[in-house]
């Protein structure tokens, strides 16, 4: 992933953003938050994601699951604090959608950025299916290809 | 809750015993299992008795929450390490069973005690109901009074 | 513990408030917050005590230990929403002090009370000291004995 | 990655393999072992795998951090069940180890495969390091490069 200008994602209305407050069993024996709590600081911003513009809830006919998850470790995050975790829309596929973040520390820290594969899956068959036109539409309308470096 | 002999409560087979194995993530930065996760572990061994004993699943008339929960800290537990749970009813109520727990970490360590009230709520209505006439015979097999100290 | 007036709460300076974010994490197969979650909740607004009223850190000459943990369980907490914890002094000991807590859910909703014995312990020994006449004061500033209920 | 062998992995001695317990806290609302808990999973195979076999501990002149994590998610996991992470060094560098793992379920289950990026930090500095000959040789002696899908 290219370079991550904060400043610019703020300022971008296509990104989706969710506060989530650091606690003190989030830390580990370093006296930083342990690297497995910022696999779900992601899974708060894409479930954000799905809820607030996808509409997603537990009536629809489908719901996304992670097919894959990388995570980049940029700084340390510290208790007490705060993290606000910014997503977008990368790619849009025939049945996933591909999505990118970024966490931001207090101070405008950089913490990690992240990408996922999210894939549809029908609630009838609980088997990958195509995105329906509006959620193709909703994905298209949120994609933030990535600029060349 | 009276003093715990542990060999005696191994013995003793109304007890139900979980293993559970401690997790690099469940420490925190004073470099030992964070309390919470004890809270964790007293869960696995409600579910497992629940589960086990009972024959508790999602296809039952009813499921049991927990009301009340107590726990004394007696050591630290450390990583890597294992802990088992001990459980066995102290009380049968009328839509209630109170529950008693020993956690005991590597080498016969006395970790925690724990009680916790568990009422029964009707999958109907979601409120709490008496026990059935099986659940109340199981709860008495493992009734096992706390013994004067 | 009394029945608890949460109006009654907000408006006593001797509490100290602190608010959480849920997370998707948090939640278990019966859609609600798991009961494990309230203990990080309860552990969020103890250390949030110690750090902002009594000033401790790790550079102190001890440390606050939870050897007593009780949590009365009253309503389920849900996801997306926020839990505001309320902590003060019950009780203050030789070398230990009572906490009490209330976890409150968005809408003024009463999730939970906890009371905590909260052990004093010297980083030079790792063993239960004295409190120190600083942290008594404190202590007693922000005592508030429980009412006739 | 190419597609796993799960037996061959098991033969193989390059590999270290630990085992945890799944717990009832694991579950979400989907009925299934959340996503995060992959990570936690995760890291508790490099953990093992650096004490074990690279006797890194709090006395060693570093340690090593993760600097990025990839998990791609196969199968689901459920509760009760056991899961078992086989981890191996897949690449050396100056300062750093790739690592790949696997996650296995009950049955023979392909869970999920990850890699990892785990760069050497020196204690003193808290920067980046070569690795130190002992353990550039155990890295070597660990390596299980792809084969050819």
């Amino acid at each position: 992933m290219p370079e991550m200008d904060l400043a610019a994602l703020h300022a971008d209305p296509r990104l989706t953003w969710v506060e989530d407050v650091l606690r003190y069993a989030d830390l580990d024996i370093n006296r930083h938050v342990n690297n497995s709590v910022f696999s779900v600081l992601c899974e708060s911003g894409r479930v954000n994601l799905f809820r607030t513009r996808f509409g997603e809830d537990e009536t629809g006919d489908g719901y996304f699951v992670v097919a894959k998850l990388v995570i980049e470790f940029k700084a340390e995050l510290h208790y007490p604090g705060r993290v606000r975790t910014g997503t977008w829309v990368r790619h849009v596929g025939r049945s996933s959608i591909g999505l990118a973040q970024v966490l931001e520390g207090d101070g405008g820290l950089l913490a990690a950025t992240s990408e996922a594969v999210c894939v549809f899956m029908s609630r009838a068959t609980r088997r990958p299916a195509p995105l329906s036109d509006t959620r193709r539409r909703i994905a298209t309308e949120l994609l933030r290809p990535d600029l060349p470096a």
